[in-house]
Formats: C-alpha cells, structure tokens, sequence
C-alpha cells in the first residue's frame, strides 16, 4: 500500500484517486480550490483526505493532475515543499491546434518540471497516454512512463502494477517526449475510428 | 489481392514482402544491387519477381523499405516513375544517440519524401513501429499508420487488414512525426524490459 497525494480536482485526479482507493491506497486530494478536494475525497471515500495546496504532500508519490500550461508554475509553489518526494507528470502539452506539442525534445513538460524541482525530488512521466475514462472503469492496460531514477522508477512501476497496469519503462527522463507524441498518437487514432475506450500499449507477441 | 512493389532488400524488405506473399499479394523486389533483389525473390518464391531499380514500379503500393537517411534520394531518383503510387515510407529517423529523432515537427520523413514525389503519388507512413523480426511471425498485430489522401488511406488500410493486422489511422500526414516518435518510444520499452517480441498498439479496453 502507497500513499499518495494528487494535486487537481479534474477528470484525471478523480480517475487515479479512485482506481488507486480501490487498490487499497491512501489518497490525498490538493486543490487550488479546497472545496473541489473535499468534495472529490468525499465522493471516492475509503480514507481520501485534503491537504492544503502548496503544503507539503502526505504521498511520497505525487500525482501532478493539472493541466500542462499551469504544471511548472504549481511544482514552483510547491518548491521545497516536494523535497525528497516522486513528481508524476501526466500533462499531455497539444498545440493549441491539437496537431501538434507546445514542447520539443529535451524541454518536455516533465523536463522542465524537474529543472524546477527541489533537490531530491525525482520526476516520472506516466498516466499521459490513458483516458481518465477508461482509467477509471479499473480494466489492466498498459501504462508507460519514463524517468532518470533508478528507484522513483521502480516505486511508480510497483504503484501502477498494483493498480493492475503493466508497467512499461520507455527509458530516461528524455523519453517524456516521446510519450507525449504517444500522447497525441493515441488522440489521433481514437478520432480516426478507434474510438476513446483505448489505450497505446505494447502487446508481447 | 494487391501487387505491390518493394524498394530494398534489407531485413524489413524481407519481412514485408514475406508475410504479403504469404497473404496472397504479388510482389515485386527492387535493389541498387539486383542481384540481391533477386536473392530475396528467389528466397520467398511463391511468384515474387525482380524490376529494375528507378523503373516505374509494378505494384499500386510501393514500400520504401530502405534506411531513413536514403528515402528522399531514392525518391527523387525514382522522379515520375512513382507518378499515381501510393509510397509507405516506413523508417526511423533516429538520431546518432538513438534517444532522439533527426527530423523535426512538420518535417517528417514522410513529409520530406511527399514535398520531393511526383504529382499524383500519395505517401503514408507505415510499419515503423513493428520489428521486422516481430513481422514476419506473421501473428495478428496493430499497425498504426498515417497519410492526407483518403484513398491511400484506405489502400493502405486493407493492405495491412489483409496481413492480418489492426490498422489503426493516425491521422494525416502531418502525425507521421508521432509514428517516428512511437518509433522510439517502441525501442524504449524493448530496451528497458519489454523486450524486442513486441510491437506497439492500441488495445480497445
């Protein structure tokens, strides 16, 4: 059993926070908003609480549930606050015509996260090529992520195991990009017919 | 049953042109070097033929199964013999590292080969994110692909249906730049674990 703390009320938040309760993990909601986290950690139940955003987070994974354009700027409010503590990145950073990334190699949302991230804080890209939706309906699918640690790799592979993911390790922390085209890859394929109960994957032949 | 045309004789020449002909399709073989053209003709047999190299294609589809850094030469040597073809530009465009890509947004391989094709060609990116090795297996497996012409598209689709595959439409031609990632990212996980008896999909959940 992890603990982990999701900061964001969104579709994203409520999809890992419940799926991750149903797994038997302790879930902490931070939001901007403190009433959208109350009203998110009454509605999963099973223990969820609310922490204050910006404090320190209970979770020792930290869940990044918000979108890509705010996502550096709240790892800077948090700043030491996130000391020692394993950032997951899930934005998925489209141009604003969906085309295309707002990000280029070696400058991902989760590049830049970690240039702004305490020391000791290790950041994973993770979760950006699922649906809230299809998360939260708890079926095994595939789940990659990639990262620099060694151990925050090990500890975020073991959490999403536990919620029934298989885990895919795509490399180091420059692999964020390749998962964020993934991230448009999987956008493009359900608009041109596979539909939005998808998820990219890796199938072993 | 569609005659196709294959530009190559490498590995995924072979298993392109291997599973076709196990699927029905006539092939045709073209090599800078004919004699291994027709090495690889006489190997798969079951009618597979050899046409000269920068001679007009005998198949509708022709697969440009040759190494990244060549595919725009090739097509520019090829000119007006490609004019009304439907060219699968199926590479990697790895870096020198190979934890990156030499193309850019907007520039993809496919791309550069559609700006150099004669009027009336059609390109689609395809097969680059399946192992030639995994390929010519022969299982049932998903290939992505990606192209702006509706025709093609289709072509290109049944083509692949008829191989046993899942094709999955990416969109236009713009995200063969997400294929060339999903390349990578493919690489990535057979790296880190996942081995090299995978192949990327989309898993309906």
């Amino acid at each position: 059993m992890t603990s982990i703390s999701i900061i964001g009320s969104g579709n994203m938040a409520t999809a890992i926070g419940t799926r991750a309760v149903k797994h038997g993990h302790t879930v902490e909601f931070m939001s901007r908003t403190t009433a959208k986290a109350q009203a998110l950690a009454d509605g999963i139940g099973n223990g969820a609480t609310v922490g204050a955003y910006g404090s320190r987070p209970a979770g020792d994974i930290v869940v990044l549930a918000v979108l890509y354009a705010g996502a550096v700027d709240v790892v800077a409010h948090y700043g030491d606050a996130l000391a020692g503590k394993i950032v997951v990145d899930i934005t998925n950073p489209f141009n604003a015509n969906g085309d295309g990334l707002a990000t280029s190699p070696g400058n991902s949302v989760a590049q830049q996260i970690a240039a702004k991230a305490p020391e000791g804080a290790h950041v994973v890209k993770a979760f950006n090529t699922i649906y809230g939706g299809v998360l939260a309906q708890d079926k095994p699918m595939d789940a990659f992520f990639a990262a620099d640690s060694t151990e925050a790799k090990a500890r975020v592979a073991a959490f999403l195991e536990s919620l029934d993911m298989r885990a895919l390790d795509a490399g180091d922390l420059g692999m964020a990009h390749a998962l964020e085209w993934a991230g448009l890859l999987l956008v493009g394929v359900s608009r041109n017919g596979a539909g939005f109960e998808t998820a990219l994957g890796a199938a072993v032949l």
